[in-house]
């Protein structure tokens, strides 16, 4: 059997994932052993995502839990590059992060990286269009439900005339070299996007604890900086926590793409399209036809919907394994597996969108008015 | 003869600088012929300035002076990177810069840099170090007498909040292998001091008229990026007049520099220090011995203190060239020479101190609340 190739870069994701192989590429740690007991612990009815290893990999999150534990506390530290409309694996995310908070009673920063999005040429976003999807998504963050006296929704371009001797003290830490190696910058990088990192530091200073990073893996690079320059500046290295990628509706292969509108589902898709598109293009791991789906049975490690299902939609440990069992002996059909995952994603896209209308009141708590955002507006970054 | 070698970069200037071959190796134009007369006619008690070629180098004035001429306007942009106490030579192109604001009727933009002396890691400049430099050159900039409405003195940490969406606009045009042609960085370079620029290009397209810039020459490769980029974001390519550089008091090689005191004089000097800079230090083109000075004269060409009367301090044509021929033909002693310019020194230095003391009322409409100030703090650069 041939090895498939796969690339797993904060740029790109191509290919199946082996994800053993991305923490020792990476060299990260696995979350297994004592440590999942204790995050499992920790996360209570969240905890099927350690049990079921969607959060697979870390960086110092032993240190983090034992600062937990010993009440040192620590904080949350998670972002949004505002480039388009949100889709289903973008908010999970940001439903993590939520968990988390709610299970380390902790404050949470979420940086909006307009500018970043503004600079990155490929995209060819005009300022005002990153300025448009900023206030988009940001309500869809704020449908999430973090505490409003706990959470700092903080927009670049806005926080800029606060942040920025701290940016720049930052900044004088990273020469151009580093930056290259880890980003892959060229001659042809603007120089507003080889700066950038310095602003993408910053949140993971914000407080003299342990700073917790939720993210899929392929981000983990960008933290490597900060992990090299921390502590020189009397902070901690930040912590990681890495997930894995819900897969494209498409199939196992590569990542949820936005220029791809069949790999993935917005948080603005209707009813209807969300069923469609479940049944047009979510990559079914059961046979040709009916009979022979009730003869061989259906696969789920390549099947889509229960992908879906066991890594977000169906916290139910005995359900899905039900599910499992079921698509496997081929009792269930695809149809019939697609029907869960399209009742469970209408759902829960039903209630965001409830929770969404009610945020347009919450904004201005995240951003500027919540106990923690009033904290950040006031203090002085020079001094930092 | 061996032609001795010299070196202007933006960052070094060694040696006896030929001026008519920088003219040639920058690819500026020559103050001239009917440029230079017209120019002379708008600066009126100033023209000794074109006159004596200190001003002797130019970009696109032939084109400012039109637009001047026909009304279209013009407006000036000049700056000062905060990381020491001020010397003559920098305040001296302050007064150039005032002179032409009077002479033009026009607005100014004074940028001061502390964010880039911060990054500029040789300097090894605390942020605080550079934040009490800032406010000590300003107040030296305030004693200058620019017209308080028509001048925005522009911080760049205060006013990074507001300007922040317009250096990202410039700073998505210039690309990394671009400013590293233009400014030497290396893979050493700090990400912030590469990133620098795109601020500095900012104050050239705050008005859609011509802006000029006075500037020593060393400084021109700076706005080669500028005038790269600025016509394509709907502005005007910056437009320069270059003046030569005050040589130090030690000779007419090399520049003034902050590392040897001995070469400037600060504008902290008091009389006395000034007396003794000028009779220890300031190089003469005098001879040996009395005698022998009274025999075969003194040289001006090399004579410190002659070249600084020449340049700025003595404004006089017909009293400098007496100054001239009383000391080539050794009837001037060197010491009668140090002596009339311990005067106009010590004179200017006693005015200017006067005007700061004075000023300190001023700073604040420079700042935020001139005409011209809080036109700049109310403006959406977003929509620059």
């Amino acid at each position: 059997m041939v090895e498939e190739k796969f690339v797993v870069t904060p740029w790109e994701v191509r290919g199946a994932v082996d994800y053993d192989r991305l923490i020792r590429d990476f060299g990260t740690q696995p979350i297994s052993g004592p440590l999942a007991k204790k995050l499992e612990e920790i996360l209570g009815d969240a905890a099927y995502l350690v049990r079921r290893r969607v959060f697979f990999s870390h960086r110092d999150l032993d240190l983090v839990l034992d600062d937990y534990s010993k009440g040192r506390g620590l904080f949350l530290y998670t972002g949004r590059g505002p480039s388009g409309p949100m889709h289903i694996g973008h908010i999970i995310s940001f439903y993590f992060t939520k968990w988390l908070q709610d299970k380390f009673h902790t404050t949470v920063y979420i940086q909006i990286t307009d500018d970043e999005k503004f600079l990155e040429e490929k995209r060819n976003l005009s300022y005002e269009d990153t300025q448009r999807w900023a206030v988009d998504n940001i309500l869809e963050i704020a449908a999430v439900g973090f505490e409003p006296d706990r959470t700092f929704i903080l927009q670049d371009t806005e926080f800029i005339g606060n942040a920025y001797p701290m940016v720049l003290k930052i900044a004088r830490r990273v020469n151009y070299s580093l930056a290259k190696s880890v980003f892959g910058f060229t001659g042809e990088t603007n120089i507003g996007f080889t700066f950038y990192p310095s602003y993408q530091i910053l949140p993971s200073l914000l407080e003299k604890r342990r700073c917790l990073i939720p993210s899929a893996i392929d981000q983990d690079p960008y933290w490597r900086i900060q992990r090299d320059i921390a502590e020189s500046m009397g902070y901690y290295k930040a912590a990681a926590v890495h997930s894995k990628f819900l897969p494209p509706l498409t199939g196992m292969q590569d990542k949820m793409s936005s220029s791809k509108p069949e790999t993935a589902i917005y948080l603005s898709d209707d009813d209807k399209t969300v069923r469609n598109k479940v049944y047009r293009y979510a990559f079914s791991g059961g046979q040709a036809t009916k009979e022979e789906h009730r003869k061989k049975g259906g696969d789920p490690d390549v099947d889509v919907p229960f992908q879906w299902l066991y890594m977000f939609f169906e916290p139910n440990d005995k359900r899905i394994e039900q599910i499992r069992a079921e698509y496997k002996s081929g009792r269930m059909l695809t149809g019939d597996l697609k029907d869960i995952l399209i009742e469970k994603v209408t759902t829960f896209l039903s209630q965001h969108r409830q929770r969404r209308e009610k945020a347009r009141d919450l904004v201005h708590l995240y951003k500027k008015d919540g106990t923690l955002a009033r904290e950040m507006w006031k203090r002085d970054f020079a001094k930092s």
